[in-house]
Protein backbone atom coordinates (compact mmCIF):
# COMPACT_ATOMS: atom_id res chain seq x y z
CA UNK A 1 0.00 0.00 0.00
CA UNK A 2 1.75 3.33 -0.82
CA UNK A 3 -0.75 5.35 0.96
CA UNK A 4 -0.06 6.47 4.98
CA UNK A 5 -1.05 8.37 7.39
CA UNK A 6 1.53 9.82 10.41
CA UNK A 7 -0.74 9.11 13.57
CA UNK A 8 -0.73 10.65 16.88
CA UNK A 9 0.06 7.49 19.37
CA UNK A 10 -0.22 7.25 22.94
CA UNK A 11 1.19 4.81 25.97
CA UNK A 12 -0.22 0.79 24.34
CA UNK A 13 -0.73 2.27 20.30
CA UNK A 14 -4.00 4.64 21.80
CA UNK A 15 -5.04 6.31 18.89
CA UNK A 16 -6.89 9.21 20.31
CA UNK A 17 -5.97 12.14 18.04
CA UNK A 18 -9.47 14.33 17.21
CA UNK A 19 -7.44 15.19 13.57
CA UNK A 20 -6.21 12.05 12.89
CA UNK A 21 -9.96 10.21 13.57
CA UNK A 22 -11.16 12.94 11.09
CA UNK A 23 -8.91 11.45 8.20
CA UNK A 24 -9.38 7.80 9.75
CA UNK A 25 -13.02 8.43 9.21
CA UNK A 26 -13.00 10.56 5.67
CA UNK A 27 -10.80 7.43 3.71
CA UNK A 28 -13.52 5.19 5.23
CA UNK A 29 -15.90 7.27 3.65
CA UNK A 30 -13.93 7.02 0.06
CA UNK A 31 -13.05 3.52 0.42
CA UNK A 32 -9.33 4.07 0.23
CA UNK A 33 -7.19 1.78 2.61
CA UNK A 34 -4.44 3.14 3.78
CA UNK A 35 -1.51 2.56 6.73
CA UNK A 36 -2.30 4.21 10.20
CA UNK A 37 1.61 4.63 11.12
CA UNK A 38 2.14 5.54 15.15
CA UNK A 39 3.52 8.38 15.75
CA UNK A 40 4.97 10.59 18.94
CA UNK A 41 4.16 14.13 19.88
CA UNK A 42 7.96 14.67 20.06
CA UNK A 43 9.46 12.48 17.24
CA UNK A 44 9.38 16.01 15.19
CA UNK A 45 12.53 14.46 12.76
CA UNK A 46 9.98 11.76 11.48
CA UNK A 47 7.84 13.98 9.69
CA UNK A 48 10.19 16.89 8.98
CA UNK A 49 10.08 15.88 4.95
CA UNK A 50 6.41 17.35 5.25
CA UNK A 51 7.28 20.86 6.50
CA UNK A 52 4.95 19.96 9.26
CA UNK A 53 5.58 19.27 13.02
CA UNK A 54 2.01 18.14 13.96
CA UNK A 55 -0.01 15.21 12.38
CA UNK A 56 -2.12 14.44 10.21
CA UNK A 57 0.43 13.82 7.53
CA UNK A 58 -0.79 12.23 4.49
CA UNK A 59 1.71 10.75 2.36
CA UNK A 60 0.03 9.48 -1.36
CA UNK A 61 2.27 8.13 -3.57
CA UNK A 62 4.45 11.28 -4.30
CA UNK A 63 2.34 13.55 -2.72
CA UNK A 64 2.80 14.88 0.90
CA UNK A 65 -0.58 16.61 2.51
CA UNK A 66 -0.47 17.90 6.05
CA UNK A 67 -3.44 18.97 8.58
CA UNK A 68 -6.43 17.27 8.26
CA UNK A 69 -8.56 20.15 6.08
CA UNK A 70 -5.60 19.92 3.52
CA UNK A 71 -6.06 16.45 3.25
CA UNK A 72 -9.89 16.65 2.93
CA UNK A 73 -10.14 19.14 -0.07
CA UNK A 74 -7.17 16.79 -1.41
CA UNK A 75 -8.60 13.62 -1.07
CA UNK A 76 -11.81 15.40 -2.39
CA UNK A 77 -10.13 16.35 -5.34
CA UNK A 78 -8.20 13.36 -6.20
CA UNK A 79 -10.95 10.55 -6.66
CA UNK A 80 -13.59 12.22 -7.95
CA UNK A 81 -15.66 8.98 -8.28
CA UNK A 82 -15.51 7.99 -4.87
CA UNK A 83 -18.49 8.98 -2.78
CA UNK A 84 -18.42 13.21 -1.98
CA UNK A 85 -17.59 14.88 1.21
CA UNK A 86 -19.32 18.11 0.18
CA UNK A 87 -22.20 17.23 -1.92
CA UNK A 88 -20.26 20.68 -4.24
CA UNK A 89 -18.20 23.34 -4.10
CA UNK A 90 -20.72 25.66 -2.07
CA UNK A 91 -21.13 22.28 0.40
CA UNK A 92 -17.41 22.42 1.29
CA UNK A 93 -16.97 25.74 1.95
CA UNK A 94 -20.37 25.93 4.53
CA UNK A 95 -18.09 22.66 5.81
CA UNK A 96 -14.96 24.67 6.34
CA UNK A 97 -16.73 26.97 8.63
CA UNK A 98 -17.92 24.27 11.01
CA UNK A 99 -14.25 23.16 10.27
CA UNK A 100 -13.06 26.54 11.99
CA UNK A 101 -15.55 26.27 14.45
CA UNK A 102 -14.66 22.69 15.65
CA UNK A 103 -10.82 24.30 15.54
CA UNK A 104 -11.72 27.53 17.12
CA UNK A 105 -14.80 26.74 19.75
CA UNK A 106 -15.71 23.05 20.01
CA UNK A 107 -12.20 21.93 20.81
CA UNK A 108 -11.08 24.45 22.88
CA UNK A 109 -14.19 24.00 25.33
CA UNK A 110 -13.56 20.25 25.28
CA UNK A 111 -9.89 20.09 26.09
CA UNK A 112 -10.02 21.93 28.94
CA UNK A 113 -12.20 18.95 30.57
CA UNK A 114 -10.00 16.32 29.63
CA UNK A 115 -6.55 17.83 29.22
CA UNK A 116 -5.16 15.78 32.43
CA UNK A 117 -6.65 12.61 30.99
CA UNK A 118 -4.53 13.30 27.79
CA UNK A 119 -1.27 13.25 29.50
CA UNK A 120 -2.12 10.20 31.55
CA UNK A 121 -2.71 8.18 28.23
CA UNK A 122 0.39 9.80 26.57
CA UNK A 123 3.31 7.48 25.44
CA UNK A 124 6.08 8.16 28.56
CA UNK A 125 8.15 10.29 26.12
CA UNK A 126 6.69 12.70 25.29
CA UNK A 127 4.56 13.42 28.63
CA UNK A 128 6.93 16.22 29.59
CA UNK A 129 6.50 18.32 26.31
CA UNK A 130 3.12 17.95 26.19
CA UNK A 131 2.96 19.13 30.76
CA UNK A 132 5.36 21.53 29.75
CA UNK A 133 3.57 23.33 26.53
CA UNK A 134 0.09 22.71 28.12
CA UNK A 135 0.70 24.19 31.48
CA UNK A 136 2.00 27.16 29.45
CA UNK A 137 -1.05 27.63 27.18
CA UNK A 138 -3.80 27.34 30.08
CA UNK A 139 -1.44 28.99 32.50
CA UNK A 140 -2.79 26.28 35.18
CA UNK A 141 -1.14 22.90 36.23
CA UNK A 142 -2.72 19.70 34.63
CA UNK A 143 -4.19 19.03 38.14
CA UNK A 144 -5.31 22.69 38.66
CA UNK A 145 -7.01 21.96 35.04
CA UNK A 146 -8.75 18.47 36.75
CA UNK A 147 -10.02 20.37 40.02
CA UNK A 148 -11.64 22.53 37.62
CA UNK A 149 -13.33 20.42 35.46
CA UNK A 150 -17.35 20.33 36.94
CA UNK A 151 -16.92 24.18 35.83
CA UNK A 152 -15.32 23.60 32.19
CA UNK A 153 -17.87 20.89 31.86
CA UNK A 154 -20.54 23.37 33.17
CA UNK A 155 -18.95 26.01 30.37
CA UNK A 156 -19.25 23.41 27.29
CA UNK A 157 -23.12 23.46 27.22
CA UNK A 158 -23.23 26.72 25.24
CA UNK A 159 -20.43 25.90 23.12
CA UNK A 160 -22.26 22.84 22.12
CA UNK A 161 -25.84 24.52 21.33
CA UNK A 162 -25.28 24.85 17.49
CA UNK A 163 -24.56 20.81 17.15
CA UNK A 164 -27.76 20.39 19.79
CA UNK A 165 -29.70 22.29 17.64
CA UNK A 166 -29.38 20.58 14.62
CA UNK A 167 -29.05 17.23 15.74
CA UNK A 168 -32.43 17.80 17.33
CA UNK A 169 -33.79 17.68 14.00
CA UNK A 170 -31.14 15.86 11.23
CA UNK A 171 -30.13 12.51 12.14
CA UNK A 172 -26.02 13.83 10.47
CA UNK A 173 -24.86 17.33 10.16
CA UNK A 174 -24.44 16.75 7.09
CA UNK A 175 -28.26 15.48 6.56
CA UNK A 176 -29.30 12.47 5.51
CA UNK A 177 -25.87 10.78 5.18
CA UNK A 178 -23.20 11.22 7.21
CA UNK A 179 -20.41 12.75 5.33
CA UNK A 180 -17.39 15.24 6.24
CA UNK A 181 -18.89 17.65 8.09
CA UNK A 182 -19.64 15.05 10.50
CA UNK A 183 -16.12 13.20 11.00
CA UNK A 184 -14.61 16.37 11.71
CA UNK A 185 -16.69 17.07 14.52
CA UNK A 186 -16.76 13.41 15.71
CA UNK A 187 -13.50 13.87 16.08
CA UNK A 188 -13.70 15.72 19.17
CA UNK A 189 -15.59 12.97 21.00
CA UNK A 190 -14.07 10.49 19.59
CA UNK A 191 -10.92 11.61 21.83
CA UNK A 192 -12.97 12.64 24.35
CA UNK A 193 -14.23 9.06 24.52
CA UNK A 194 -10.62 7.71 24.29
CA UNK A 195 -8.73 9.27 26.92
CA UNK A 196 -11.50 10.41 29.60
CA UNK A 197 -14.08 8.58 31.61
CA UNK A 198 -16.04 11.47 32.17
CA UNK A 199 -19.41 12.09 30.37
CA UNK A 200 -19.38 14.99 28.71
CA UNK A 201 -22.69 15.18 27.57
CA UNK A 202 -25.85 15.59 29.52
CA UNK A 203 -28.53 12.38 29.41
CA UNK A 204 -30.56 13.74 26.79
CA UNK A 205 -28.59 15.63 24.37
CA UNK A 206 -29.38 14.40 20.88
CA UNK A 207 -25.42 14.37 20.23
CA UNK A 208 -25.26 11.21 22.16
CA UNK A 209 -27.38 9.02 19.76
CA UNK A 210 -25.35 10.89 16.85
CA UNK A 211 -22.57 9.80 18.38
CA UNK A 212 -23.30 6.21 19.13
CA UNK A 213 -24.33 6.40 14.92
CA UNK A 214 -20.51 7.41 14.41
CA UNK A 215 -19.26 4.94 16.22
CA UNK A 216 -21.72 2.23 14.15
CA UNK A 217 -20.50 3.66 10.89
CA UNK A 218 -18.27 1.64 8.41
CA UNK A 219 -18.56 -2.15 10.72
CA UNK A 220 -17.97 -0.01 13.68
CA UNK A 221 -14.69 1.53 12.61
CA UNK A 222 -14.48 4.19 15.75
CA UNK A 223 -15.13 1.34 17.54
CA UNK A 224 -12.01 -0.67 17.31
CA UNK A 225 -10.42 1.53 19.76
CA UNK A 226 -12.20 0.70 23.20
CA UNK A 227 -13.48 3.89 25.59
CA UNK A 228 -11.34 4.67 28.44
CA UNK A 229 -12.73 2.82 31.65
CA UNK B 1 -48.36 41.25 -6.12
CA UNK B 2 -48.87 38.11 -3.45
CA UNK B 3 -45.85 38.16 -1.70
CA UNK B 4 -46.03 39.95 1.47
CA UNK B 5 -42.97 39.75 4.73
CA UNK B 6 -44.32 40.93 8.22
CA UNK B 7 -41.22 43.03 8.66
CA UNK B 8 -39.84 45.03 11.65
CA UNK B 9 -39.80 48.16 11.71
CA UNK B 10 -38.09 50.98 14.15
CA UNK B 11 -38.76 54.61 14.52
CA UNK B 12 -38.60 56.55 10.61
CA UNK B 13 -39.38 53.58 8.77
CA UNK B 14 -35.83 51.45 10.03
CA UNK B 15 -35.90 48.01 8.91
CA UNK B 16 -33.15 46.90 10.92
CA UNK B 17 -34.66 43.04 12.25
CA UNK B 18 -31.11 40.39 11.02
CA UNK B 19 -33.73 37.81 10.44
CA UNK B 20 -35.96 39.87 8.27
CA UNK B 21 -32.72 40.85 6.31
CA UNK B 22 -31.58 37.29 5.95
CA UNK B 23 -34.73 37.13 3.92
CA UNK B 24 -34.79 40.70 2.16
CA UNK B 25 -31.53 39.42 0.41
CA UNK B 26 -32.79 35.75 0.34
CA UNK B 27 -35.91 36.78 -1.95
CA UNK B 28 -33.53 39.38 -4.06
CA UNK B 29 -31.09 35.76 -4.24
CA UNK B 30 -34.33 34.11 -6.02
CA UNK B 31 -35.62 37.62 -8.25
CA UNK B 32 -38.66 37.09 -6.06
CA UNK B 33 -40.41 40.37 -5.62
CA UNK B 34 -41.95 40.89 -2.53
CA UNK B 35 -43.93 43.33 -0.18
CA UNK B 36 -42.27 44.20 2.71
CA UNK B 37 -44.77 45.31 5.43
CA UNK B 38 -43.92 47.40 8.64
CA UNK B 39 -44.48 45.25 11.54
CA UNK B 40 -44.16 46.70 15.66
CA UNK B 41 -43.38 44.54 18.00
CA UNK B 42 -46.04 45.31 20.25
CA UNK B 43 -48.35 44.28 17.45
CA UNK B 44 -49.33 40.88 17.79
CA UNK B 45 -52.52 40.98 16.68
CA UNK B 46 -51.48 41.56 12.69
CA UNK B 47 -49.71 38.23 12.57
CA UNK B 48 -52.00 35.99 14.94
CA UNK B 49 -53.33 34.36 11.67
CA UNK B 50 -49.55 32.88 11.34
CA UNK B 51 -49.48 31.43 14.85
CA UNK B 52 -46.88 33.47 15.18
CA UNK B 53 -45.30 36.23 17.42
CA UNK B 54 -42.41 37.11 15.89
CA UNK B 55 -41.32 38.14 12.27
CA UNK B 56 -40.09 37.38 9.76
CA UNK B 57 -43.70 35.74 8.58
CA UNK B 58 -43.75 35.31 4.43
CA UNK B 59 -47.18 35.26 2.97
CA UNK B 60 -46.80 33.60 -0.83
CA UNK B 61 -50.23 32.98 -2.34
CA UNK B 62 -52.16 30.84 -0.23
CA UNK B 63 -48.72 29.73 2.16
CA UNK B 64 -47.87 31.43 5.42
CA UNK B 65 -44.43 30.71 6.27
CA UNK B 66 -42.83 31.67 9.53
CA UNK B 67 -39.57 31.91 10.83
CA UNK B 68 -36.34 32.65 8.52
CA UNK B 69 -34.99 29.30 8.25
CA UNK B 70 -38.75 27.80 7.38
CA UNK B 71 -38.89 30.50 5.01
CA UNK B 72 -35.55 29.93 3.24
CA UNK B 73 -36.44 25.95 3.14
CA UNK B 74 -39.97 26.85 1.51
CA UNK B 75 -38.48 29.65 -0.70
CA UNK B 76 -35.66 26.99 -1.83
CA UNK B 77 -38.44 24.18 -2.44
CA UNK B 78 -40.82 26.30 -4.10
CA UNK B 79 -38.87 28.17 -6.47
CA UNK B 80 -36.38 25.03 -7.91
CA UNK B 81 -35.67 27.02 -11.15
CA UNK B 82 -33.97 30.08 -9.53
CA UNK B 83 -30.79 30.27 -7.91
CA UNK B 84 -30.21 27.44 -5.18
CA UNK B 85 -29.23 28.92 -1.79
CA UNK B 86 -27.41 25.55 -0.60
CA UNK B 87 -26.25 23.61 -3.22
CA UNK B 88 -27.99 20.45 -2.48
CA UNK B 89 -28.84 18.71 0.20
CA UNK B 90 -25.74 18.31 2.36
CA UNK B 91 -25.19 22.22 1.59
CA UNK B 92 -28.44 22.61 3.24
CA UNK B 93 -28.29 20.53 6.26
CA UNK B 94 -24.48 22.33 6.87
CA UNK B 95 -26.11 25.46 6.11
CA UNK B 96 -28.58 24.46 9.05
CA UNK B 97 -25.33 24.22 11.61
CA UNK B 98 -24.37 27.82 10.72
CA UNK B 99 -27.91 28.49 11.36
CA UNK B 100 -27.97 27.41 14.67
CA UNK B 101 -24.39 28.94 15.52
CA UNK B 102 -25.71 32.39 14.45
CA UNK B 103 -28.75 32.05 16.53
CA UNK B 104 -27.14 30.46 19.82
CA UNK B 105 -23.57 32.52 19.98
CA UNK B 106 -23.17 35.19 17.55
CA UNK B 107 -26.34 37.06 18.19
CA UNK B 108 -25.96 36.50 21.89
CA UNK B 109 -22.55 38.12 21.56
CA UNK B 110 -23.85 40.96 19.10
CA UNK B 111 -26.91 41.95 21.12
CA UNK B 112 -25.06 42.56 24.34
CA UNK B 113 -23.17 45.26 22.31
CA UNK B 114 -25.84 46.66 20.73
CA UNK B 115 -29.31 46.35 22.95
CA UNK B 116 -29.34 49.89 24.20
CA UNK B 117 -29.07 51.26 20.43
CA UNK B 118 -31.65 49.06 19.53
CA UNK B 119 -33.89 50.87 21.94
CA UNK B 120 -32.90 54.20 21.08
CA UNK B 121 -33.98 53.49 17.81
CA UNK B 122 -37.62 51.79 18.23
CA UNK B 123 -40.86 53.57 17.84
CA UNK B 124 -41.90 54.93 21.09
CA UNK B 125 -45.27 52.25 21.08
CA UNK B 126 -42.35 49.49 21.23
CA UNK B 127 -39.84 50.91 23.75
CA UNK B 128 -41.71 49.90 26.95
CA UNK B 129 -41.82 46.49 25.90
CA UNK B 130 -38.15 46.12 24.73
CA UNK B 131 -36.86 47.50 27.93
CA UNK B 132 -38.72 45.23 30.15
CA UNK B 133 -38.16 42.19 28.29
CA UNK B 134 -34.54 43.09 27.37
CA UNK B 135 -33.84 43.96 30.77
CA UNK B 136 -35.24 40.86 32.45
CA UNK B 137 -32.77 38.75 29.58
CA UNK B 138 -30.26 40.22 30.85
CA UNK B 139 -30.38 41.06 34.56
CA UNK B 140 -29.36 44.50 33.88
CA UNK B 141 -30.61 48.03 33.02
CA UNK B 142 -30.24 49.07 29.05
CA UNK B 143 -27.68 51.74 31.10
CA UNK B 144 -25.68 49.12 32.64
CA UNK B 145 -25.83 47.30 29.36
CA UNK B 146 -24.34 50.34 27.51
CA UNK B 147 -21.60 51.13 30.73
CA UNK B 148 -20.26 47.40 29.81
CA UNK B 149 -19.82 47.71 26.55
CA UNK B 150 -16.23 47.80 25.79
CA UNK B 151 -16.26 43.96 27.69
CA UNK B 152 -18.70 43.06 25.48
CA UNK B 153 -17.37 44.47 22.43
CA UNK B 154 -14.19 42.42 23.65
CA UNK B 155 -15.63 39.18 24.22
CA UNK B 156 -17.17 39.36 20.61
CA UNK B 157 -13.87 38.30 19.51
CA UNK B 158 -13.90 34.63 20.09
CA UNK B 159 -16.98 34.62 19.04
CA UNK B 160 -16.23 35.83 15.66
CA UNK B 161 -13.22 33.60 15.11
CA UNK B 162 -14.63 30.77 12.95
CA UNK B 163 -16.06 33.50 10.53
CA UNK B 164 -12.97 35.53 10.67
CA UNK B 165 -10.82 31.56 9.78
CA UNK B 166 -12.67 30.87 6.99
CA UNK B 167 -12.94 34.49 5.36
CA UNK B 168 -9.09 34.70 5.21
CA UNK B 169 -9.55 32.26 2.21
CA UNK B 170 -12.95 32.61 1.03
CA UNK B 171 -14.41 35.50 -1.05
CA UNK B 172 -17.78 34.60 1.13
CA UNK B 173 -19.12 31.97 3.50
CA UNK B 174 -20.78 29.67 0.72
CA UNK B 175 -17.80 29.60 -1.44
CA UNK B 176 -16.84 31.38 -5.08
CA UNK B 177 -20.43 33.11 -4.78
CA UNK B 178 -22.98 34.34 -2.09
CA UNK B 179 -25.45 31.89 -0.91
CA UNK B 180 -27.76 31.57 2.21
CA UNK B 181 -25.02 30.75 4.76
CA UNK B 182 -23.98 34.64 3.54
CA UNK B 183 -27.35 36.18 4.10
CA UNK B 184 -27.87 34.53 7.45
CA UNK B 185 -24.76 36.16 9.46
CA UNK B 186 -25.03 38.93 7.41
CA UNK B 187 -28.48 39.83 8.95
CA UNK B 188 -26.54 40.00 12.28
CA UNK B 189 -23.90 42.69 10.83
CA UNK B 190 -26.22 44.84 9.03
CA UNK B 191 -28.61 44.90 12.28
CA UNK B 192 -25.10 46.65 13.75
CA UNK B 193 -24.83 48.80 11.50
CA UNK B 194 -28.37 50.32 11.17
CA UNK B 195 -28.85 50.37 14.73
CA UNK B 196 -25.27 51.67 16.33
CA UNK B 197 -23.18 54.21 15.54
CA UNK B 198 -20.38 51.83 17.29
CA UNK B 199 -17.47 49.67 15.40
CA UNK B 200 -17.42 46.15 16.26
CA UNK B 201 -14.74 45.00 13.76
CA UNK B 202 -11.15 45.24 14.13
CA UNK B 203 -9.80 47.51 11.50
CA UNK B 204 -8.15 44.49 9.98
CA UNK B 205 -10.85 42.13 10.24
CA UNK B 206 -11.39 40.09 6.95
CA UNK B 207 -14.73 39.89 7.90
CA UNK B 208 -14.88 44.17 7.21
CA UNK B 209 -14.07 43.71 3.53
CA UNK B 210 -16.81 40.86 3.23
CA UNK B 211 -19.41 43.39 4.91
CA UNK B 212 -18.68 45.50 2.18
CA UNK B 213 -19.32 43.29 -0.61
CA UNK B 214 -22.71 41.82 0.91
CA UNK B 215 -23.73 45.01 0.80
CA UNK B 216 -22.66 46.19 -2.87
CA UNK B 217 -24.70 43.01 -3.65
CA UNK B 218 -28.38 43.47 -5.45
CA UNK B 219 -27.46 46.72 -6.36
CA UNK B 220 -26.93 47.96 -2.95
CA UNK B 221 -30.03 46.73 -1.68
CA UNK B 222 -28.55 46.57 2.37
CA UNK B 223 -27.06 50.13 1.50
CA UNK B 224 -30.89 51.33 1.23
CA UNK B 225 -30.88 51.73 5.12
CA UNK B 226 -27.86 53.97 5.89
CA UNK B 227 -25.62 52.76 8.31
CA UNK B 228 -26.52 54.54 12.21
CA UNK B 229 -24.60 58.10 12.45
Amino acid sequence: MTRKVYDLCGADDLRFSPNCWRIRLALAHKGLETEFAPWNFTDKEAIAFSGSTTVPVLVDGEETIVGSWNIACYLEDSYPDTPSYFGGEAGRAVTGFINAWTDSTLHPALVRCIVTDVHERLDPVDQDYFRETREARFGKTLEEMRDARAEFIEALEPALKPLQTILHYEAWISGDAPAYADYLVFGAFQWARLVSPVELLKKDSPISGWRERMLDLFDGLARTQPAAG
